[in-house]
């Protein structure tokens, strides 16, 4: 093998990154891997268009086949996004026994498992490391850094933006909607930030992660979903009172073959590891059973870290395809999926109310939590400006989630219940 | 291969738990390797010893000639401790085409690159990520999740026992001959605690760390020490007060062709993302040219997580042996070492002394500072109990050690200066 040829499809920003590390790098690629490292083609919109890394433009081309069907290149990288042509284009590559790096969290979360077959089936790798918190080499430390162990909860923040608005909310005690147009200006923020502050970015690492982690098939849909675009300035302050910080947490808690994955704003107790992780920093926190707590900290997203976890895997596949051992490296999940149902989730819960400022309505209130067998640790009572009003804010024991929502239902109906204001999970330092 | 074979050197509180691991996750062995693993013979002192795990007798000996010497073993794992005996027995089983994990950070920092070269040689595996920060798959990091980016920046806690002190002084306000007499009763510091209190614990796994994120042969000799017998609660009180925590940091610095590394107390910034490292939790932050700031957190020791460890490089080397590729792993250092001068060392400083309370001291002290171009950044100075004495805390500016250890040569000499209480580096959170 005289040199690697590689076929990049997309030149945005990732790309542009992927581009300049393997220019910057060569010394050290050719170091590791034995033989120079070359990009040989790029598939493009616009070959004209103004780029942040210089390409000589015989190398750009808009034609996808120029890429997936040249004999000559070796590996393509995928970071051009999308999913349904996307995955036409690493289909057909893969078939054409090209191996594969792909940064793309969307179609890994969706069809992750098709694509991993066919590339198993032609003797090619898939690796997708840059998929997940793009800095931080989280899902290689999964599958081999943990390999004996078991592990039995995973807490993500795993998506930047909502991080960045949160740190900036309790920080300056901001409103979401102040906190989401400075992230826009300032790039932390797509112009329709749907996808990540309802959760939805979130929830596809977390099916990644957690078919890895648990060696289980997790579907997109078997994340239970909630955003942060609810949260106030109110809900903060309190949360500070208590000891709690505010975070977009995907949870993923496996106990006995049964899981639960979830993405929903969540109060964690200050002193978790997670808690102190700041703006648009990521990080992915992992009980095992043997090694206890661990954490990987890092940057989310951005060009050049998300670029890095993308040629990080190319080193990968290279030292694989030199060896001779491609497509080896699928590891077909273990465990057949069993969900929790809500009867078997358990967690602590605030929940904020607004309530008539009557006599015996308090009475009322715990009466039935106390039906349901949900106990409390912490009750906070404030008189509101509204004439006549009340706030109680609640913290449960632990509670199933069951019991919970029944409890919030019946509440609802009380005559003397004005409206539910808030409600979140919340999380202590220790693992259960 | 019907079923891969085992040798273990070594019984103790690490050996136990890997005994444990291998029979509790045969399941998931078998899954990701392909057959099952067995733990044919075990060396041990004393056959008759109770211990934590149930073994056979049989499987036990006093000779080592039966566990390196045994055709039918293909692995060996040493978790034996010490260094010259077990050196050898580790260069009879490589010669023997047996492979190898060890934990064993002393003889890795001493031995590495001999041993490495030797395991090379014979085509065997040589693995040792339970050397550094137990339960952190921090080597292997390094070597695959960074393998394209150019690292200029790692500071560890890395030695559990200091942490724990640490942490309980600034906490308590104790003074440190009282928590090291907690850490021992709680068995987190040894009846001996010198290795880990005067620094050299954490020295031999810098000295791992950098040879492999820097990609240079790093001796244990290249790195200066300093422990943390001498730091006394004052110091503790004024860190608190200027926003700083003291731990004990291994740093291993690069600019340019040019490398520092370190261990010594250091005053972190409280913002850094090691400050809120508490206990005898372990965390390494890496600084990638590309990638930015990481961080990898976990426990560094215990029996579990560094089993943990012990387990997962087993199964990478049973992975190798099955595709038949062991022996390729090693990486020689790609670069010359090249050590900084004093004069090349730029940092923060924090300074406490005793001065003579008279007129024209302060200036005095300031301007032999500032004639080695040395300035502060904060200044503290408040009178002293002692009749006739003041107590001044300085913080400095960036300075080179070179400039900052000659004023101190100097300061030492005014008659006004009654003693240097004591001198710590200061890190902030933005690298370089």
């Amino acid at each position: 093998m005289e040199e690697i040829s590689i076929g990049l499809l997309g030149l945005g920003t990732v790309g542009s990154g992927v581009v300049k590390i393997i220019e910057n790098h060569q010394d050290k690629l050719i170091h590791q891997v034995g033989c120079p490292v070359k990009m040989k083609k790029i598939l493009v919109k616009d070959i004209n268009k103004e780029r942040a890394v210089q390409v000589e433009q015989t190398r750009l081309t808009t034609n996808p086949d120029e890429v997936l069907n040249d004999p000559e290149i070796d590996v393509i990288i995928e970071v051009m996004g999308g999913i349904d042509e996307t995955k036409k284009y690493l289909k057909q590559a893969l078939r054409n026994r090209k191996n594969i790096v792909t940064a793309n969290k969307d179609l890994m979360a969706l069809h992750g498992a098709e694509l991993l077959t066919i590339a198993s089936e032609n003797s090619c790798d898939l690796f997708y490391e840059a998929s997940v918190a793009g800095g931080i080499p989280i899902l290689r430390s999964l599958v081999d850094g943990l390999a004996s162990d078991r592990i039995t909860k995973m807490m993500g923040i795993v998506n930047g933006t909502t991080n960045f608005i949160l740190t900036k909310m309790a920080k300056f005690g901001s409103a979401y909607e102040d906190v989401l147009k400075e992230a826009q200006e300032l790039g932390y923020a797509e112009a329709d930030p749907t996808a990540d502050v309802e959760g939805l970015d979130a929830a596809r690492k977390m099916a990644i992660l957690s078919t890895l982690g648990f060696s289980m098939k997790i579907d997109l849909d078997d994340v239970k979903v909630k955003g942060i675009t609810g949260i106030t300035e109110n809900d903060l302050e309190y949360a500070k009172q208590l000891g709690y910080t505010m975070k977009l947490i995907g949870i993923a808690h496996r106990e006995g073959e049964k899981v639960e994955i979830s993405v929903q704003p969540t109060l964690l107790v200050e002193s978790h590891p997670l808690a102190s992780v700041q703006d648009e920093f990521n990080a992915v926190y992992v009980y095992g059973e043997a090694v206890g707590e661990t954490m990987f900290y890092g940057p989310g997203a951005g060009s050049l870290p998300t670029a890095t976890a993308v040629v990080s895997d190319l080193v990968g596949v290279m030292k694989n395809m030199r060896l001779g051992v491609t497509g080896k490296s699928a590891v077909t999940p273990q465990y057949k999926k069993h969900l929790k149902k809500p009867g078997e989730i358990y967690s602590k819960y605030f929940l904020r109310l607004h309530v008539k400022d009557e006599v015996g309505v308090f009475a009322e209130i715990t009466s039935i939590f106390s039906e349901h067998g949900v106990s409390f640790e912490k009750i906070l009572q404030l008189p509101l400006k509204k004439q006549g009003l009340a706030e109680i804010v609640l913290v449960t024991h632990q509670a199933s989630l069951q019991d919970y929502e029944d409890s919030l239902v019946k509440l609802r109906d009380l005559h003397a219940v004005q409206t539910i204001e808030s409600s979140y999970r919340v999380e202590g330092s220790a693992n259960v």
